[in-house]
């Protein structure tokens, strides 16, 4: 149970932290699609740690491999299997905490529920399953290209540090300028700052990741449960530290008048219906309305910090836990491409569900 | 698709606003329980419309109608059908609207994704579909007594008027005390002024929803992708007019520290693990911890207003929508059984699954 | 649990013998098909109670209401419900059996399974259930004949009374020109003085239902579980009385050698594909290669017969079922239709799967 | 689509037979089960081929990879990944297929399905893929044996070499004694005989398995569309070659009456409910009631054989088809652990699911 995403293009992941590896198991995706395993690694890159001073030193190269499903460099519509072996596993930093509850961690809640943990690097709960997220959101994207639909996500907060400009007003193709991947390249530089001075203070930080869905075909997204954004609300929450999801205008959006808000429809020069604002995000009545799917997802800072923390045991005595191991003081810039991943995973879904809808 | 939601106390529901009535199937509520019919009357009394001067003053008695799966009052495991026939339908309401879209209603999308739309009171994507929520997540809280389990929603917010306090300063016995549904009367009495007046205007106005989930057991929620909190998100987000969810700290959470953020653990006098502090909102790893979940609910402003708007009709030419019948000039009121009734069935599918986790 | 069937053209059935009704919902349906209810009631009136007086004498008239998804006579997309009101109940017939165990009937392992049972009739073990199957069923044909399938069901076996005909030599237009549903007139005599016979020994007697689906698409049916026949196997099996299931050459063709029970392939005059016999069924590593599809059905005897048995009552104490009520002394002649119906939403199901797995 | 199996005991099997692998991803196995990695293993060797004269010479190890969801030796209710890699592929023997579709095989089917396959060796259709759903079965055999339920499989036909004794007349811990895995030892030497022949014959031929499970609890099995039956029996018809399953009185229980056929209760001496006969095969109303439940399997002969056929080529043109690799004259021997995984899977699975079903 919960291990699986999606109804049509289904992703199943597996693996922990410190085990062999972390895979996903893609289920339902159609066949004919050129396998495009540059991008896949590209993506990979991007998420993976040790790439710039703010994340972890740890070194992963999470390089991936193909077990199924791919014949003469196309999708075959067989299951496509794919795997990242772990290499850089220091397990001994984690023995220290077999028998003790990092504070705000997976640790107590898996022990209580399941009576057993693999507690080697937070095992399951530990973001390194992401990999699998994101290996499977690019197979997802190579779909997606097919309809030229177009995803970027970037960072739009750290801590109080907030972008107040909106996705229009930037040039997203300089996410990956800055290694904190905020594409204001002011704001990038004081992220940066703020997470190397938080890192020093052997702390970590939260933010928000801002998600722009681009060239969306009208009528994606099921009535009634399965609206759209239920689906990409579930998608990002279910990314390890996300704290919210909103999507149009958001929690900001309640302040408003319904005159204020609703969009006005028009026929642009092309006959096509577009909405003069975009307060929907892209999406009514839970089904995709051709105009910008966006919205923003929140981060809470990195439970593991560098500081002794009190705790308990496994036996409910009190302890200290001391932060040891190489860890993120911010997880923004590698949500990015996770971020990216989940809702590439819900479109391509969304598109398969919608080829059968009418007769 | 996507009229179904959750895996193992799973409901279906059907209808739309002006056919025959709405309805829902609950498949897998487990045998034995006391089927008390006036918890849910009342439940959907909560929910009704016409309950008071600031809701709408259409009339619906919502009277529920069991069709089968009880037999001498108790549950039998099988699927459960309540059926709420529609009473005061007045579809020529409608017909100004058959060929045009409403701005921010579900019109244009579901005539372009089904290429047919029943469009009397907005058919299907009419929040009338949420009464047969409201009766299912009833059940699910006949199911939640046994545990002992307590679901509270309120409105925290509305337009401007924000709370200040959070839930644990406020008496959550007294959210019905006030038409508004908001446990704190000073705050209720602005709320109510506010919505009248915007409803005098012709217009509308949103607000946030808070819920409160206390005594949960430890356990419910299931890695990775079926975490509890974006259970929660996804069935709060498939809620009518929802845009945006957070959980515990939530978006302010992200411009916090770890150290500041991070829960500390101690065993209390009666040897429970508890925190110190609640920023994981009783959730750590997508798994209940035992302390209470607490979230938030933004709901936009109704896209029904009474004024006249500019639009486009279904071949495309510019229209003018004038607002008739008779709305909500702010949903919140109404939405707190909603809201309640989303919950109780995420935690009641949860408590199920958690039931088949451990030999 | 238990109660849906299918994932695309997604069934749900609730209801038991002698409650309100029995009832289902559709979700998946797609929209824009024009919705034939003479065509549904005409597949219920087939299924229906009292036909003849080889069937029981339950009158039961079996109109349907539909509840939701329909519009103007089109399907719109949105969740169908039909329901069935039960209009002939006679729940003192049922008395006797309260607490005493009919022999081969779910009395015993609902009352272990869930603690509690409806009784009267079987409740929802009841073959009542079957209507709501053959409603849905007969909405799924009407998505089939969009495509040009035809299915047609016939009773091939009666006791040891078994057609020496395979359906190639049979005219199916004359199924229903008997009372039995076998298009043989010479057989069917003797059939239905067989039943007759059965009957008046109050007694009862099985046999086997053939099915035939014709001008099926390639391509129908999902590697590796959701083979095309495992689906419809398992549709079949979870018919009322199904003992067993076999499709093309079936339990006899494990007596034959490759050489014999391959399938040659050729082009036909018209540059189609076609196999020269057809062992197959009709589908080849699961998936439908556009030969006919050809199954048989194994039905037990009725279990409810109306002579008395030894059996034990709730307490374990040994005591005598007697036979009361009106039941069916052959099973086969009403199960046609069910059939037909099953077959149907398994076509209609990988119809619209198979829509989602070429890019 | 169609590579998961269960809902709650759920599996994904993936891999080609001449890729990488083969693997299983298992969500929903319980932790705190011992992981008996010998067991798991015994029974891959079972169906590992070149096992015996009888079965293909190609020579596979089939040895597993555990790559997640064990920890220290047992289950921790993380998905359970196991991969076993392809050793010993001779792909240029497939060569000559590559443009041309063999009688009866898939070829033809997922050319036509998905536009591309991966011919090697059958690519996805080869029974390869057994492998996976024996390592998976296996770890359903853990969780079933702390129920003390038992498995068995075994030959009852060969051709038209039929077994005349029923399963409680045989010793059911000799089948593995014999190659043919028929615990018959007269019988069994016949069947040997006759695979003998066939196989210098260059042809192949098909047979039945039967299969028992003892000490099964009461109330396995959800009504209605998910009868323990139909679960079964969509469990062995999605194994490769399988044409028909039966339980029970099976198609023989067709020509009995309902005064014959019905299984009379009684209360054993321990208080224990049972029947006197169990022509229901342990299975009423879809829910066991305790005795044994036995099935039988009908497989056709292999359609690969060693000699020619005529067929056609992927435009269409006359052509013929060489046997060519090495292959098994009757796959029964090797069917056996197949047939078994596939009730274990099935029987935990309900096992699982019968846990939330009362309160």
């Amino acid at each position: 149970m919960g291990n699986s995403f999606g109804k049509l293009f289904k992703i199943t992941t597996y693996g922990e932290s410190h085990g062999a590896g972390v895979g996903v198991v893609i289920d339902g995706c159609p066949a004919g699609i050129t396998f495009d395993e540059d991008f896949i690694q590209l993506q990979l890159q991007r998420r993976k740690p040790g790439q710039s001073k703010i994340t972890t030193q740890r070194r992963e190269e999470d390089l991936f491999e193909v077990k199924s499903g791919v014949f003469e460099g196309v999708t075959t519509g067989m299951p496509i299997s794919l795997f990242i072996p772990n290499s850089n596993q220091r397990s001994k930093d984690y023995s220290h905490i077999a028998e003790k509850f990092r504070p705000s961690h997976a640790d107590y809640t898996y022990q209580e529920k399941f009576g057993v943990r693999d507690y080697r690097g937070g095992g399951r709960s530990s973001a390194r399953e992401t990999a699998a997220r994101v290996a499977a959101g690019a197979v997802a994207q190579l779909l997606l290209k097919q309809y030229g639909i177009d995803i970027k996500a970037y960072v739009s907060q750290v801590g109080d540090l907030k972008l107040d400009k909106n996705y229009q007003e930037l040039d997203l193709s300089k996410i990956d300028h800055t290694i904190v991947r905020c594409p204001d390249e002011e704001m990038a530089e004081k992220m940066i700052d703020r997470i190397d001075e938080v890192r020093k203070d052997r702390d970590t930080i939260g933010g928000v990741v801002t998600g722009v869905i681009r060239n969306v075909p009208v009528g994606l997204g099921e009535p009634v449960f399965d609206r759209l954004h239920a689906n990409l609300g579930h998608a990002m929450l279910s990314i390890n530290a996300v704290k919210g999801f909103e999507y149009g205008s958001g929690f900001d959006g309640v302040s408003m008048l319904g005159s204020e808000h609703n969009d006005e429809f028009y026929t642009d020069e092309e006959g096509k219906v577009r909405t003069k604002t975009n307060y929907s995000g892209g999406i009514q009545g839970g089904i995709s309305n051709g105009e910008d799917v966006y919205f923003n997802v929140a981060f809470k800072p990195v439970a593991t910090i560098m500081k002794d923390q009190k705790s308990i045991d496994q036996e409910g005595k009190e302890t200290t836990v001391s932060g040891k191991g190489r860890h993120d003081p911010c997880v923004l810039p590698r949500a990015v491409p996770i971020v990216e991943a989940m809702a590439a995973l819900v479109i391509a879904d969304n598109i398969l569900i919608n080829r059968t809808r009418k007769i």
